[in-house]
């Protein structure tokens, strides 16, 4: 067996064997295959696919490739919420919370972002004091206590597709729906969690552009899920506008403590809603759709949520005073409103949420490499959304700045609005559940 | 302008530009380009292939990347021809000698051969003392004295398509028509000649295995050579069984000579004879078809062909009695004659080119990496084809030896036979000239 007769094989279209594909990772990350062989195979995988085993290989063979963790210890159904990525994605600051206030054991290690805002690590962290480096000992401690921790991501995980994302970064080859599926999948079932729930977003501001794509990722995703003996639900949402209105870290944690307090934005609070009940319903915390919604409104109109929220910032070194007075996160120096100065009245068509997420990222909110120091203060909260009426003199988005770029991110802010004369329809936020 | 930006335009099968191309090539050569982004373009392009415009900008770039031959010193018309390769192609050695007796100049600029039996440079080589490292001075003279020089590619010619080739070969990416034509035209338009004409070869034993790859390559590199100001025909040539019966680089020398004597295998001399006919029609030293086979026969029937031949040879410093004498090549220690020994009488169905080559590989006739040294004494003569009866007695081929992976040889060139009960209909060696 030799690496360009897998290329071939692949190349012309017939699948890899479980041996070749364990050949394939494991040489790779003993430094034995060359970046310029990988990239070519990765390339003829884009253009080919693979079948259900050869994702079920791969995913195999690099969740094997480094540290599985053992949660075990943990009393309870460990549930693990993941979400494929988008402009204003607070939503595990919201759903881990609430899941947990109603029993769920959440054990959740989580990445930083990169490139527009920051990720839910980056946006625990905007709250003054909080810890994400946690020992393991203590994680584990943490959730048996009080039922819920949010970490950072272990490094000895997965390293076969931190290597392989690396070079599919550079390389063309991240749009390949088996290599996404394969890439989250094996990052969450070595995290060790019992039941995993999955937010796949579709559209423009999303890594999937069609709800096809979408479904399919999600299909594989829970097939996958399933053959490791793991329930997986994956709901799809829309993300063709960014998600709630703030964008930014620290405004994002308000607008997380908000939606727990039940003053969310109408599509973050469905969503986060959503969710749990998903989660719920997977961990068979709930019998029913129907009951699992009761239970979770009642979360949040009791405030069970929040309490929770509040409790894991504290465990975590975290000023939790946070939850009740905003002022103790960062804040910007300068607020400035944008205002509608046309004298037609109009109607939000759509709002690009990549050019959100770039001004959002002028401004500091995120990093454009791992190096870049994210300034949690900035950021941007829209006013009004796809579907709102427009009338001169309305402020359609506010900016959260200490003056970096501010012209250039106000620019862009603007051009990410698309107007139209007419009524625009807006859209679900849940458009479909895979299970 | 990123190289990611480029990979994914091509992944999205859409056509590169001139500017776009000059600066992936330029940038891969100064070694800013790294190998891993190359090869995801390159399996990218085999994927959606290139437009007629993008070779001809890639072939131009891949020229320009290194020296390019100016034989305008050389008074005349000048003529280039080019073998794709297959098993037991001297051709070079016949054709050559042949258009220069006729008129043409041959100043052609040949490579080694890597794997099955050598290049015609190793052929050349055989001969004892002959020299294929030349001055271009003196190549110049050469053909001004004699009409004809063969000698060893300037190291200095289409280094890109060196570059490349060499990561092409690694990756899965060799068998790409738009690939292969801009390889193949780059250094035949950087070797200077008014004309070039191309042996296309198809079938098991070539790198084109079936007629439609081989109609689409030939047509692509006329019109390459159309676009470069030169008059390219591209003759189609079979490649199902090895050509004539000589595989081994003494004994195809041998063969060669005999051809020029005119008692060549049918199918080799037949397409020594077209070839030369080609060119001698693409460089106007016949006015018609029947004129140049007239000319042909000429040359092979009162020795013009044979002569230039030797009169090369001894040019170069090489022992020219050779021609008349072949015991001053280099001999094989034993010959193994390969006997039919059923009872049963049978036809030839088809051999497999590239088991006998390998077969003259494993005998020392070919080299596996660069650095391996050819023995060019060994190799087979096969003395039944396709279409042949063969009786219990006969000899199917004879294998010429040093002792080296002899019965493994002997056991690849028996299975490479495949024989059929029924009388098996044999193919003309010319399938179609492109012009």
């Amino acid at each position: 067996m030799t690496m360009i007769e897998l290329i071939e094989k692949k190349k012309q279209n017939i699948s890899l064997t479980q041996e070749e594909i364990s050949y394939i990772i494991q040489e790779y990350i003993k430094g034995n295959i060359p970046d310029y062989q990988i990239s070519a195979l990765l390339m003829a995988i884009y253009f080919n696919g693979m079948t259900d085993d050869e994702v079920y290989y791969l995913t195999q063979e690099m969740l094997n490739s480094g540290e599985v963790v053992d949660l075990s210890e943990i009393k309870g159904i460990k549930c693990d919420k993941h979400s494929t990525g988008g402009v204003g994605d607070k939503t595990s600051l919201v759903v881990g919370p609430l899941a947990s206030a109603l029993g769920v054991k959440i054990a959740k290690m989580s990445g930083r972002g990169l490139g527009h805002t920051g990720g839910t690590l980056d946006k625990l962290e905007a709250i003054p004091g909080f810890q994400i480096e946690i020992s393991s000992e203590d994680f584990l401690k943490q959730v048996n206590d009080i039922g819920i921790a949010i970490i950072g991501q272990s490094k000895n995980i997965v390293p076969a597709d931190k290597k392989l994302y690396a070079l599919r970064d550079v390389t063309g080859t991240v749009d390949s729906i088996p290599l996404i599926a394969s890439s989250i999948m094996s990052k969450k079932l070595a995290s060790g969690a019992d039941h995993i729930v999955l937010d796949v977003k579709v559209g423009s501001g999303a890594f999937m552009k069609d709800i096809n794509s979408a479904i399919e990722l999600s299909k594989l995703m829970v097939s996958l899920g399933k053959k490791a003996g793991k329930d997986v639900v994956a709901t799809i949402t829309d993300m063709s506008q960014p998600l709630g209105f703030a964008i930014g870290n620290a405004l994002e944690v308000i607008e997380a403590i908000e939606t727990l307090k039940g003053h969310g934005p109408k599509d973050f609070q469905t969503l986060c809603t959503e969710l749990t009940i998903e989660i719920l319903l997977v961990c068979k915390n709930a019998s029913s759709y129907d009951e699992a919604k009761k239970l979770v409104e009642k979360a949040i109109s009791e405030g069970l949520g929040l309490a929770k929220l509040q409790a894991m910032i504290a465990y975590q070194h975290g000023d939790s005073r946070v939850v009740d007075d905003y002022s103790f996160l960062p804040l910007a120096t300068q607020t400035i409103d944008l205002e509608y100065k046309h004298d037609k009245d109009v109607y939000v068509e759509s709002i690009n949420a990549l050019k959100i997420g770039e001004a959002a990222m002028l401004l500091g909110a995120g990093r454009a490499t791992l190096e870049d120091k994210i300034d949690f203060a900035v950021g941007v909260v829209l006013h009004k959304k796809v579907g709102d009426k427009i009338t001169k003199g309305d402020v359609l988005a506010t900016v959260y700045t200490n003056g970096k770029n501010t012209d250039e991110a106000i620019e862009m802010i603007l051009d990410a609005y698309i107007m139209s004369n007419q009524k625009v329809n807006t859209k679900n936020i849940i458009i479909k559940t895979i299970k």
